[in-house]
């Protein structure tokens, strides 16, 4: 069986990576799918969160591919012929947009199914959004992230420095 | 009795239309106001959302105003002369947030009673936020916005298009 | 406009008296409808807490009728020829179950509609299930309910006293 | 793959149908697993509460069986061979008790994950405790449950009348 | 300072031990209190409970006073002249009741105040019930108590075996 | 012993205020530190919050300092050698997005921990956010912020008039 991982990836974390490990291991094909969602403003473009989440892994997971999209999820799914979804959930505020957008998704392709799977607990209170905010104060998040994405952050902010 | 149902409806969706049809059955007269929340940012102007709704009605409903406004809710209620105000309550996060204000609004004018309705469980998952998203990316919303909406949001794609 | 608030009442607290002063002054009719609820194991007997609620009110309400039902809420409104049934709504947890029973009903009689109500934040802690346990380890509750409440604990645990 | 959708399932509602019908359409084998539960004093007996699920299906399910179970959930599902076990979330009190359980259950046995479901929006409000509380007030439950629950209902209450 | 960390400890198990070695890094005396709760019909009794405590520490723990109460917790408080009490809060749910007890404890009386800690990541999904159930089933719980808890169990289900 | 309690209080709100005045009464030294925080684009600048919450005395509190800081609140808690954070909790998000993030301080700091603290229920209802909207229209918000506050919004609206 297919499924696909979508996310925004901006930018992975050990949390995505601990669910790409365990839900591989489940299904045959697993295609992470990372997210065009110029809406959201990814700090890293959609070209290096690709990058980033190839250069997690020290060897090619087989039945793992990794690539984006710009459609709507829905379409996405259905063009790669997968018929279960994947999402993480780990809080409260997760689980009602989660419902919300799987809900709308499935009325719009009822033969698409959404499982959510829970954190390892000691990922549970990771977010790409904390994480962004403690490397903006000068924090270290090696203990979060894989190397390659802390030093994808020095590159940017040396580029760039943040105000 | 004169009940006010404020909102932004950016655009409004079958889930608003639902709350307007029921609690008009309740209610002697019935206000649809619609918020002007310029620091929103909305997508449809005020104009806009006001002729949307209106346009969702194929024949005018009797004891239903719509109109729009730009001051606080408890003032323009007083001005209406309406004692409740009504909201629709999906999750857990519109509670809390929905709270917050009603508490607030009880505080600076404790006349006005505010009452929640939870929508019919086909529109439970239906938010003007998702529409938004869906038909940026090119998805169908037919299911869940009258089509006058959906006219809308092609007439101002064709104008300016998405990036 | 006619509308029930129903509830246990074990016992009533000062905040289920704000809930019924409130929606008094915006329904044309109340009726106060306390729940048999045999398989709750209620500490009082139906017969004392309608009684307690009657003794509640120093003078009788205009537009307020107490009484107790037996039967499904709904089939208990359709008989009191009642549009309208009044829930208050506390926290989360609350809100989840009220939600669930609310479309259920709706569900049997779709011409029923529920509305919440926030209890005054001066109320928003106070339950039934606390109060008995703080005067089951023989705390003060005078804050929390009113006088003939006080007393009639005084009696059952005169008579019983608590193990 | 083969899947455990374990469940006290007293009495098996139409909410739990929808989970077996989708989620046998993903994976090969569906396990739908009674839990004993005695500690819940369930209505039905365990052999009543399978024979309803079995009865719920007017043709047998391929590639579904249904069993009873005593065990641990994790014991019972390597016993069975299964790696994934399947379980439906409604609400946020259901997703933080399904979540302690989930980590408890990874913690004993890494191997198995567990995968979250929304029921569909029609039977989002759909619970067995409160079609328990229903019929015993002589409310009609046919839109919630398959024609034998309702029947088996019968019975019990004609042998053993409610208080 | 003095800190009281009341519980009902049924059992004991590594979360409360987390909170009570890391809060009594905090302040100079720390209180662990066992509340009888008869209402609760907990599974060991209350010198067991206080016993399990006591035997979970190798090394008597210096500014750490382990006892149990039968009262009102802010009449304790009070006598033991404690002016701060400690509550875990693992989740939504914990959030909403702790919050009305603390609430309800501040109106009796405003001297004492509530705080809350967070359980380590590793220790959020514990909880004396779900460990309860797991035992009754047979499970191995040495991740989630200390022996002597484990020894507990396994003496009182060799007196009277489980149904 | 010395705590940290740190926000962006944009504005001060009558809820930090009894937030500070109950947390002196426990802790020796109390630091209010006012985060830069400028990725949130605060109304008030960091000099007038700082100002603003120091004229909200009417007296100097003795034992609590007011000052501001820029790096990660973990570094700044180990610079002003304080072991406790304290922070309020009003609502379920509340509760999430403050638990995550003190376990990515725990995970960088483990030797200072997070105490929360519930606002009286008077003041459960307050959000620096409700506020500025309900200003933006026009509102009277005297009875949620301290004279100092709502003056200094006079004067920046004079200077530069809302849209």
């Amino acid at each position: 069986m297919r499924a696909i991982y979508p996310g925004t990836f901006d930018p992975v974390t050990y949390g995505h990576l601990d669910i790409i490990k365990r839900s591989s291991a489940i299904f045959d094909e697993l295609i992470v799918a990372v997210a065009a969602n110029e809406m959201k403003r990814p700090f890293f473009s959609l070209e290096e969160r690709v990058e980033l989440l190839r250069k997690s892994f020290l060897l090619p997971m087989s039945g793992v591919e990794i690539c984006s999209f710009h459609e709507l999820l829905i379409d996405f799914a259905r063009k790669k012929k997968a018929k279960v979804v994947l999402r993480g959930l780990r809080a409260v505020s997760d689980f009602e947009f989660e419902f919300q957008m799987a809900l709308m998704n499935k009325k719009m392709n009822p033969d698409i199914e959404t499982f959510f799977m829970m954190p390892d607990e000691t990922f549970s209170y990771l977010s790409s959004k904390g994480i962004k905010e403690i490397i903006s104060l000068g924090g270290n998040i090696s203990a979060f992230v894989p190397a390659v994405v802390e030093e994808a952050f020095k590159k940017k902010y040396d580029a760039i420095p943040p105000q």
